[in-house]
């Protein structure tokens, strides 16, 4: 008997709409899906296609630890690959949720590491939230020659204030509950006009502001801060600028 | 009489099955399409979404002089700007297709700073050749606390040397003409086994395949080199170990 296939399918940033036709057809004819979800959570990726998925399709949960919601649970991941094996051995197709893209810093990889040298595996590119959050600021990430660099909040102060400090353009992810040194950074480099913030890009919960205009509490962890140092005309995000 | 809306539509790589659900009705329901051509030749956006577009459907072409096609001239934006311009006024919405994301490095822009402040404008995000290219190699673009650095080839050879020796992870993009000058960068960094090469990521066309292994005659302008110097179990992309 061949084996099922492993799909790891992007589900984009939120909004329902900026689902790939793709991933819709997937999702409606899966033989299973599968997303990680907190422990005693909802599953956000699970959430995005809700209305998507046929009622009475095989579902499997992959609950992460709180604690180690953000870093792999070698575990959790063991045991979710043997679930997904014995599915893809009985020759049912599984589909993987991932928020945004699949390979954008997700935790796919985790998954993919496990089982994609030994079944049949295609990687569907969803729409990532680095491109929304630039979308719903309205202005574009980088031009022309501009090198720009994707860094993730929780590295430490000093790596931090040197990668903004380099960069022509930056997205700053994952800043939740690393806001505090993140803004104390770009502060002192005196960037803060040049900086957007967006968190929940595309979702009816969504906030777009300037960056000066954050208050540091309750930033989410689905928060990015957008930085453009150019002096282009489109620089200024039309909507933003007073 | 209320003014049309001008959308900034991203349709993907390439495979029009990567249209996003909201793409696909904004095309089909368009008063108006626009879409980038090289001069005297087909337009790429637009054949990505060809069998999308109703019949008798309006389309502003904008035609982009070859010597300067992948730089902004003034004239040809102002001029397609004043034709879209007069559409939107006439309350006709104007849907401009974008290739892959209309803000990550793409000459959208270059409307957007002609019109956004004068009418309602929406970005529609897209899934980028980023997340494509990754998707096609098979291996993430980054994980966990790694800065990503996107690196247009057309820099200087020593800014290129510079940028790809600090790159935790790394997506050289722009490559085609500038393929030489890139791979004598990155051979003299050691670096050539850390690197996959993707062009016309998606497309019937594509190729991938590890960077020793690509000749560097012809290479298109829609191709990519993937860097990853991290030594995760998944760094290996599973297709591309013998």
């Amino acid at each position: 008997m061949t084996t099922g296939t492993l799909f790891g399918v992007g589900v984009g940033p939120g909004d329902p709409d900026l689902l790939t036709l793709k991933a819709h057809r997937l999702i409606t004819s899966a033989g299973v899906i599968a997303y990680p979800a907190p422990e005693g959570g909802e599953s956000f990726a699970r959430a995005i296609v809700s209305d998507v998925i046929p009622a009475g399709t095989p579902e499997v949960r992959i609950s992460v630890p709180m604690a180690v919601a953000r870093f792999p649970a070698r575990e959790v991941y063991d045991k979710a690959a043997g679930d997904i094996a014995a599915h893809l051995e009985s020759g049912r197709d599984v589909v993987v949720l991932c928020e945004g893209d699949p390979f954008f810093y997700g935790s796919f990889m985790y998954l993919y590491e496990r089982l994609a040298d030994r079944y049949p595996t295609e990687i569907v590119p969803g729409v990532s939230s680095l491109m929304t959050c630039a979308a719903r600021y309205g202005r574009p990430l980088a031009a022309r020659n501009d090198v720009l660099r994707i860094i993730p909040a929780p590295l430490p102060e000093d790596r931090l204030a040197e990668e903004i400090a380099a960069s022509d353009a930056a997205a700053i992810i994952k800043v939740g509950r690393h806001y505090e040194k993140v803004r104390r950074v770009i502060d002192r480099l005196g960037l803060v006009t040049s900086c957007g913030y967006v968190e929940r890009a595309s979702l009816p919960t969504e906030i777009v502001k300037p960056l000066y205009t954050v208050n540091g509490h309750d930033v989410p962890y689905f928060s990015m801060i957008l930085l453009y140092k150019g002096a282009e005309e489109w620089a200024r995000a039309p909507q933003l600028s007073a």
